[in-house]
């Protein structure tokens, strides 16, 4: 009997497992039937933009964690799938920074020219997972949203590809509950437009604090303050910046921070990270770690070692994101199919414990970056997935971290060159801090220039000498 | 054996049953096991406010829909308990529209008097109901929140006690993706000072509407735009309110209404109400409905006629609320204890389908409120909780409908007579729209005059005739 495979969600993750198996099919293979569930109405996981926040519609919990005016905050270069290059798909070349839809139209872009659409079940939503020791099968039951009803169907193996960065950690802090305007996780952060001219406090010193507080300065805001826990990220900020110790308490609308110091501010973002939850698996089945390069219980990052016909893709933290995640996806699908063996359960927790040790080892970015290029090697090895420059791609990443260093408001300005194609990216036509506009019609309009841009909402802000000019490769395609 | 009961949620209604089998078992009755399952880490239900909007620290959906400044937007007369008055709790007569605190410490006070917090088990969520024909039993199976585990157990009642107001009814409107400013739902709504000195569009024209758009003016908000869907609250609106038709698309930051006016605003508030949303329930358990007041499928719209050992508790749209509950709740007690006994399933679908038609032939809001008067009164007749004047408050309410039609903004300014202890209320020492202070100690401080008030953000509103004076109560106990 043919087995069935259920992919949980249709974001990067989950496609990517669409592809595998699609890519076998191609090549000749006898493929499983596959059954992808996914609560929107469409593909693209957290890539969707919806003016939504908390529950949806249907009444559950909005996924999307994605703001207007998002613009990558890596090189494209350095999520380029291996199989489908950002040249293949909006054929000819574009600049390295795109913003949102440009690179969900990417993502998307490979499956709908597959013809995969067909495998989803939109509008359903995962209630619950049961694994039966009799049967050696997982019962999946959703709720079909338009239908408002329950189905089970049973599965041979499921892959939760639903992704870590949906529910927020929001950890309480004394006053909030008295202070007198909004207080926000960065999860229902959407317009930036509604901090226009006010003062912000971010709680937290990541990404998001980081892309949040630019992207509300770049929109008009007048102050942003951050509040980091360890360490300031320390970027060359303009003067409406300032970083502080840890948040200690909230008095009217007065910030108090662990050094003593206050700052009056009008809203606060939490921009304190996301939980890895699963609320629809058992207990024995649901991965518990923290936000890391190598969460625990995983082989191969990947095989849920109690388990392994439960698949978890792309539940690290990540430099590498979408060819990461094919090259999971490439390697689950080879177990799946037998053409790859997995090891007994005492090796596989070895093998991952071993990682999780490396990963502990790791002291600064660089470190990181190298472990995950290490990991995505190890998989990339070990399926047919198209080989690509990951090495190549690490020292990209740590050239990215330099440039960010250098220019925190500029630095997506700059160029890089493909691995996949060889080409250097072209610069975009308008820098980055007087982009407003984030379509993907304005993206590719190659004939606007600065003039016929719309009126940034703040004087232009100073340009870095390499601002807008391509900077110099990181290295040449091998 | 004995039996066993889950309530769910331990808000009014849910705290309503434990409160009935507390009153049978001081009264000497052999009284069931009971379990009742909260969400939340500490009991009222709705009445607990937090800053907290979308998903909570567990990742659970925050029940919460109260904002800040939240004041009774009807006499606190019509909603008292008949075995637990304002004057038993506070120690003296207080004033007729109480802000939240008060209202929260009125509804825990009765179970925190009798020890009831011991049967609540709090930080756990309930996942999935089941109910077997085999056994006869549900198998409820929750989530404990702070241990982060699953647990199941099985009960031989299950009395749904969850609400109705927590899960939100939005739609999309063209635009919203693209509009500048915040978009939310009523259900995220927390602190009017947010929106002060903006031009806010308030979907809607029901008691979300008319409540946040009085207190939003009320803390200074710039111009307040009702969009109704049928008709217009039509009160007598101060200049900066204007009521408009059906919003139909929004271009950048300009709305556009059904008869071609439009209106350029800030922020945009869907009061569009709430579903009744039982994600944890079969298909075959769950309530369908709109919110109404004599939802289908319930036998004296608490029992489900098709496995009435499943209880849903105000489960209706509602004049009477607490009191409503606790009829209920005794009612559904008295079936459980096996002193009442249901009629066979024919007889409850007549039953309810006739009282049914009764709310589809109402015309307008006094038959309405009397609608629901004569199905409180059906319900009182059926238990032992102490009979109280259901048709005096009827009268009470139509006076409040009437008192909210002569002045929108100083109707709580107003007195009614409490038809269980007789007492005619005292005014508050400040007059609603000068009353900033939300509290407990500043609502219950009667020291306190005018001259020590904070200052008002705007200039005090024209004093209504009557503000300020006790009314003459509608009619005198019998």
């Amino acid at each position: 009997m043919t087995q069935r495979i259920a992919v949980l969600g249709a974001g990067p993750s989950g496609l990517a497992q669409l592809r595998a198996f699609d890519a076998a099919r191609r090549a000749g293979a006898d493929v499983p039937e596959i059954v992808c569930f996914e609560k929107q109405s469409d593909l693209g996981g957290m890539w969707n933009y919806t003016w939504r926040t908390g529950l949806d519609q249907h009444g559950e919990p909005v996924h999307a964690s994605m703001y207007r005016y998002l613009w990558s905050n890596g090189p494209k270069e350095c999520l380029e799938f291996a199989d489908y290059s950002f040249e293949e798909h909006f054929g000819r070349p574009i600049a390295s920074y795109p913003p949102r839809p440009v690179l969900r139209d990417y993502i998307m872009g490979r499956i709908e020219r597959s013809g995969l659409r067909e495998q989803i079940r939109f509008n359903t939503a995962v209630h619950s997972v049961e694994y039966s020791e009799e049967t050696g099968k997982f019962t999946v039951t959703v709720r079909e949203l338009e239908e408002d009803r329950m189905v089970s169907e049973e599965f041979d193996w499921v892959v939760v590809a639903t992704g870590h960065f949906s529910t927020p950690n929001a950890p309480a802090f004394e006053g909030l509950s008295q202070f007198p305007g909004r207080v926000l996780h960065a999860h229902d952060f959407r317009d930036a437009c509604e901090f226009t001219g006010k003062d912000l406090l971010l709680v937290g010193s990541s990404y998001s604090a980081e892309d949040i507080g630019t992207q509300c300065y770049k929109y008009g805001a007048k102050s942003v303050t951050f509040s980091y826990r360890s360490a300031p990220m320390g970027y060359d900020w303009p003067d409406a910046f300032s970083e502080r110790p840890l948040l200690t308490r909230v008095e009217g609308n007065t910030a108090h921070f662990i050094d003593g110091s206050s700052q009056d501010v009008d809203a606060i973002i939490l921009c304190t990270g996301y939980q890895h939850h699963f609320p629809f698996l058992p207990d024995d089945l649901t991965l518990r770690t923290s936000n890391r390069l190598y969460p625990q219980d995983l082989y191969k990052g990947v095989f849920w070692i109690d388990n392994p016909r439960l698949v978890y893709l792309g539940m690290q933290d990540q430099y590498y994101t979408f060819n990461m995640f094919d090259a999971q996806a490439w390697l689950a699908r080879d177990v799946i199919l037998g053409r790859t063996a997995l090891p007994d359960a005492e090796a596989m927790r070895a093998d991952s414990e071993a990682w999780f040790a490396r990963e502990n080892a790791c002291a600064g970015s660089d470190d990181d970056i190298d472990f995950q290029a290490a990991y995505v090697r190890d998989l990339v090895d070990r399926s047919d997935y198209p080989d690509f420059a990951i090495e190549e791609v690490a020292e990209m990443f740590k050239q990215w971290q330099r440039d960010k260093r250098e220019d925190i408001l500029g630095y997506r300005n700059r160029s890089y060159r493909s691995t996949i194609t060889g080409t250097l990216a072209p610069p975009h036509h308008t820098r980055w801090m007087e982009a407003m506009d984030d379509s993907l019609q304005a993206f590719l309009d190659d004939s606007r220039d600065l003039e016929e841009q719309p009126e940034p909402r703040r004087p232009p802000a100073p340009v870095a000498a390499t601002a807008g000019l391509p900077a110099e490769p990181v290295r040449r395609r091998a």
